[in-house]
């Protein structure tokens, strides 16, 4: 069934939202986050060595804050949307990552792939991140690269310094590897 | 000349398409990639060690289940997409590819970038992919990376076993190197 | 507020005119890339290492011709587009570059991320680039990976013969690393 006049204008602007995501994170642009999440937002990341899983936009934003820290260089890529509405003020949508993030902090360079399996509501008419939840498809762990020179690091100066990271315990678990 | 409504719709399905077919591949997801095909699809993929020349979505499929298979760890993005249509129920479509492509049963780690020129058909109702050729623009593979541990390896669970791969040779041709 | 129609095809248009900007780069396709900046375009990429810095299509595309030379090989993905309009013929775009710069010239494999800030404009009938801003998020500049082969290298025989290259060193700036 063709997309309406309102549903491709609805896609864009689920498309952008989930754009500003990606960029407001790398940059530790936390004004931009800000009002992206549903109060109640569910979060669940599955990645190889670790399990986010978290209820609540402050507390997203605090697990944000303590992932893009000074100490950390990231790109996260959303490609490949597969949106569907499920009604007209929500939708459903699928998102392939590519993502690097390195560590200084335990010196450690990881890339890798997931698939979102995101829930989007409409709230006082804009598009709002009500569920976000990934599996990793690759994810691989390696040593920082010799020889590497870290040119650009935007975090360095705008995510928040490493060492007033706080206790995320509770919000994400790491497994031996 | 602007495009109309009906344009703009069938271009999210026909971008939604090759979205699909990204993520069936790398998550071996066969039953996402059935009926994705023309029954005569037309595939011509030219890297720079291989050629793929093959006829057929049964083809297409069995050459697709022996690429990613247990030893393989696959990430496929296609990226900027430039659709045009040929009539009301065909297209063209260029795609601009990168990817990853780990293969522990040979112990290398390629990657590399490819123009995808692309033909689509609307048959009952559906787009398909008609016609698919790529063209590499850059190719590198290297050893196994030192010190990598691959923490997440979907395939390896959801890909036909490498010890089930049968032979492809009349779909794929291996150059040296 | 939500997209007219004409905006919603105007959106495509612009996405299409950037994915055949990043095409054109990386394959040399001067032909493809003449007549897609406005004449007095304004360009200005601050990297970790280099400034650009230049106004008018023809300087861009001396630019180009001298940084997509035979000894290069570049992957340029432009990836979540953040359009808005400015007006009926203008409008901005936001978007999150990933590159790969390899030059044998000087045995460097360069990669990272950048946020571009474009503003484009119609003019008879055809949207254009008027200016384009990066600047970078990450970039990391390492020696050329050890045991990589490179298997495909469009550039060597499509881009400016590296000793062909002309000065550009009125346009572009290098800093010590």
């Amino acid at each position: 069934m063709p997309y309406t006049l309102e549903q491709l204008s609805d896609l864009e602007d689920i498309k952008v939202l989930k754009h500003r995501y990606f960029r407001g994170i790398d940059t530790a642009d936390w004004a931009l986050l800000d009002g992206m999440f549903t109060d109640d937002v569910h979060v669940e990341y599955v990645g190889g060595t670790y399990k986010v899983s978290l209820q609540g936009a402050d507390n997203m934003l605090e697990f944000l804050k303590n992932s893009f820290h000074s100490q950390a260089v990231a790109m996260h890529h959303g490609h490949s949307p597969e949106i569907t509405f499920s009604g007209p003020d929500e939708a459903e949508g699928l998102w392939y990552l590519e993502d690097i993030f390195i560590k200084f902090n335990d010196q450690t360079h990881t890339y890798g792939t997931a698939i979102y399996r995101d829930r989007y509501v409409r709230e006082d008419g804009r598009w709002k991140i009500a569920s976000s939840v990934y599996h990793r498809v690759m994810e691989v762990i390696e040593p920082l690269h010799e020889g590497a020179q870290y040119t650009t690091h935007h975090l360095a100066a705008h995510g928040r310094r490493f060492e007033d990271c706080t206790d995320i315990s509770h919000l994400i678990t790491w497994e031996e590897r």
